[in-house]
């Protein structure tokens, strides 16, 4: 027989009653039933109901048993009588009865319990990881990420990609954020980057004439403390083709991400219809680029209602350039309660407030209520109100000025409603994607041009676009949208050095300077790069949204705490004289 | 249409003949015959012979078009002259007539060129690797790494295991080698370090509860320059169990190995049968752990036949505690220039030389030459003769002192004998285990006792071992070689404290300094840890071996220089003062 198993913890049945059996596993709990101990053992697979009379050689030693100690025991498999089937796990018909145990790894005083539902704090769960990682929930987590990002490499294996991996150890890339840096030895005074993201290198691959490229890629960060990102690293699905319009990247990436939340959403329904929302009418409508489309709360523009209207507030502030009054319906919210309350949310969020009308009963039918109601009078009411499609029982929340001060704050309440009034459909993943994103913006006190997102982007309209105004020019840059995250983004890239020269001097980048810091992009662009296009999804984030988490935490295996620290490895530590001496580093003493 | 292409540079064959088609690709080259140019186009999946003549609207173009200009062109399917018919490719029965040409990427002068088999110094392909890889060799090693790694992944999900990812950005892990540090901004003057291997992660997976890992993962070491290794870091199929025996990893992982030789092997010959050699034999047979099985030839020890005989160098020698002599039979070796020749390659090792004797024709039958037999005499002779089963034109070196002191030589002059006198056999992959590692050596200048190789394996008898001599002792360590290299190394796994605490005391640290250094693992170690192991697979050199490359640079998309240094992205580069001050560092200036 095998030193340690004949069977996993999950395999043994009614078809093996009378046989001799030999497991391994974890205690999970000991009970004693009337002298009669009974032992749930417990691996990566399942659990085994072992049971030890008084008469088994091995009782001494089973009870001793602790939890989480991990034992092999060899016994005899039992049917169990009727009464004491278990159906919900598949050994729940049979027991063990035990002849003899050996203790494989004894266990301390335990810091944290496998068995139940008992909270420990983050802390103390990173510092004993490999205890946490025992608890049915974090192997359930885990197995789904790896799941998870086999079925994703499968899926682009179909699709004709090859996975190419790009260098971990190298240098700065421009990806906006602090890298990490790597002292080198060998060049004393220069260092090595981590890459922020496999950009650079993923082009350089179409450059070398690849196709298609993708990659489950680690990407490091040096990020400020948050709770929902790793302040290290974090990984992406990363992926580039060449010859390809935004469309065709559309295409490829839509029925990886489909099918892997189809696979692994539970059951939850996963949207076919991917709609495409511009940019600038997912600001309108939903007040963010990453709208939660469960919510079927869309905001309009309702400026001329108020425009000249007895409501002095907004009629004052219309007359401002680039102002505007928004609506956010709120079908269901027609109660003084809820609109107050909305109201007192604005306010927290640091807005002086909503304007709110709701429609309820009255003495002639429906009668408008509310301050605001009041102030337009009832044919500007009425027109709201035919505008946003409300009836009796709903309400209406109005928010004006620049849209860039209400926007986020009027996004966020879109979900307040959404959740609060049950609109927003649960057990369902929704997507969209975000299109035709602005290459530039410009800053509102400096008056400067820069890049709002992504410089590398292919403008639309190519070099003509150039040459007029530069917040006018869109890129062929896109999001992906699900349940109000961004799970995706990527753009077709500009592999045109003229256009990439002008498209910098917009942003008061100088050739020379993008030379500089970009020379190895630049170089291998002046030797026949063909168009390309890509983008790269958020592996962690996917996880995250497929187990219904909001901490990251939750889905990486061993991860940093909020400090960038692991406790259990004890990271960041010392470095020794020598090593220093040998990077040629001194660490400055701050007082 | 689409923009770009409605087949691949690989796709067209007579069935489209007289169909419209659009391609894009790479001008591989262009040839001018008597007027009508011909154009190979190239891409990631092909060629297609494009041709052009003056009647072509789009012939002013063509004639601009250089190698390597990435392009689109739109054309007519064309059935090639019978004559003309290339069976070498797909496409080779057709041509495209080109009707217009759209350049997407226009190259300049080329530093490298992609068409022929032109050298060019390895400085020149890493700066312009993006041209070195459109090199029909690189594509294809580039897709069997890719390819290679896929099919691993393959193997090992349809094994039961899952690919866990480990941090990446961690603690200094005790392999032994350099690590490479990375400064923490949040916690001033303390550092991380890139792990040399997942190592102590995935023993914490095991003591987890997941029962099967394995991961592709990146292992980084800061090591100096040496032509066969990345001077930053390379990649293994790293893979542990959990309840298991050397014998459950070997029977777990040879499938896998010998699946991808199979697959990949282009054809040669995969040895079915992994013989075990314990260590010590294989130092004895073949002077080294990774010896060459292709190659036939076995040392043997013959100190008895030198023993108080009239060669008085070995007889001598074998006066003195631990010597002995070793013959290497050379089979078809039995000339004297070539016996010369390898005594002259000796000396040129370092050693005093080479005694041997060969067989060849004489007066009464076969008679032995060489000084050697005449110093010992005919029956010496003979006897050695037989206990070697060699004949007429055979030879047989022989090498005494200390082992340590010759074995190595003697196992590259087994190689060179091999190969020179054809025994090796070419086309085919020889596998074997080595097992039996001995835990712990002695330093012989200091007497010290050090681990010989990995610290955390299992000793053979566990703790009753470690009473005795610590030479004695055996591990559960186990390295599989194939064609004279390393391949997998791997143990099982030392999870029981006791024997830890005792085997790291046998080699002179005491418990303080294993809680210290090796804290998390110890730590984790008290919880209830399962008995495991597992082993890592060099994929670089899975890929070296399969591409038939002894330059690891040549399987690798973007690798380092042997000066650590990127020469196409810069790296190392110079940090700002900005960089260095947030992270509290300074750089010593040398003299």
């Amino acid at each position: 027989m095998h030193a340690y198993r004949s069977h996993t913890c999950a395999a043994l049945t009614k078809e093996n009653v009378g046989e001799s059996v030999r497991l391994s596993g974890w205690v999970h709990r000991v009970r004693d039933h009337g002298g009669v101990l009974f032992v749930d053992l417990r691996d990566h697979y399942g659990m085994t109901q072992v049971l030890c009379d008084p008469d088994s050689p091995a009782f001494a030693k089973v009870e001793k048993l602790r939890s989480e100690w991990c034992v092999r025991i060899d016994g005899t498999v039992k049917a169990r009588d009727a009464s004491l089937i278990n159906p919900r796990i598949p050994t729940g018909e049979i027991e063990v009865y035990v002849r003899d145990v050996e203790v494989l790894g004894a266990a301390g005083e335990l810091p944290l319990m496998v068995f139940g539902d008992q909270e420990y704090p983050e802390e103390t769960r990173l510092r004993y990881r490999y205890l946490d990682l025992r608890r049915e929930k974090m192997q359930s987590h885990m197995k789904l990420r790896s799941d998870m990002v086999a079925s994703i490499r499968r899926r682009m294996w179909d699709g004709g990609f090859r996975e190419y991996q790009t260098p971990i150890i190298t240098a700065s890339s421009p990806e906006g954020a602090r890298d990490f840096l790597v002292p080198s030895r060998l060049h004393p005074g220069r260092f090595y980057a981590l890459p922020q993201a496999p950009q650079l290198f993923k082009q350089l691959i179409m450059v070398s004439g690849f196709d298609r490229y993708f990659q489950i890629a680690p990407c490091f960060r040096d990020e400020d403390p948050r709770a929902d990102r790793s302040p290290t690293d974090f990984y992406q699905l990363d992926m580039e083709m060449s010859f390809v319009e935004q469309e065709d990247v559309f295409a490829t990436i839509q029925p990886v991400i489909e099918g892997v939340f189809e696979e692994f959403g539970g059951g939850h329904k996963v949207d076919k219809l991917w709609p495409r929302i511009r940019y600038a009418d997912a600001m309108k409508w939903y007040g963010t680029d990453k709208p939660d489309l469960r919510n079927p709360v869309k905001m309009q523009e309702v400026s001329e209602h108020f425009r000249g209207s007895g409501f002095a507030i907004f009629a004052k502030l219309l007359e401002q350039d680039g102002t505007e009054v928004r609506a956010i319906p709120a079908p269901g919210g027609g109660s003084r309660k809820f609109c107050d309350r909305m109201n007192a949310y604005a306010q927290k969020e640091g807005l002086p407030g909503m304007g709110y009308i709701f429609w309820r009963d009255g003495e002639d039918g429906m009668e408008a209520a509310g301050p605001l109601a009041k102030n337009i009078g009832p044919e500007r009411t009425e027109a709201i109100r035919q505008q946003l499609g409300l009836g009796k029982g709903d309400a209406a929340f109005f928010l004006g000025g620049k849209p860039a001060s209400f926007e986020a704050v009027a996004g966020r309440a879109r979900n307040v409603i959404g959740e609060e009034l049950n609109l927003t459909e649960k057990n369902r993943f929704a997507f969209c994607w975000i299109v035709d994103f602005p290459m530039y913006e410009k800053d509102d006190e400096s008056g400067v041009i820069d890049f709002s997102h992504n410089p590398f982007s292919m403008p639309q309209g190519g070099m003509a676009a150039l040459e007029g105004d530069p917040l006018d020019v869109l890129g062929y840059q896109y999001d992906l949208a699900c349940n109000g995250y961004e799970l995706v983004s990527g753009a077709i890239r500009n592999h045109q050095l003229d256009i990439m020269y002008r498209a910098f001097e917009l942003a008061g980048y100088g050739k020379d300077e993008v030379e500089k810091r970009f020379g190895g992009m630049v170089n291998a662009f002046k030797f026949g790069a063909p168009p390309h296009g890509g983008c790269a999804a958020g592996i962690d984030r996917m996880v995250m949204l497929l187990a219904d988490e909001p901490n990251i935490r939750e889905v990486i295996m061993f991860p940093m705490n909020q400090r960038a620290e692991d406790l259990m490895m004890n990271a960041p530590g010392e470095a020794s004289p020598e090593q220093l001496m040998e990077l040629s580093l001194r660490v400055i003493e701050r007082e």
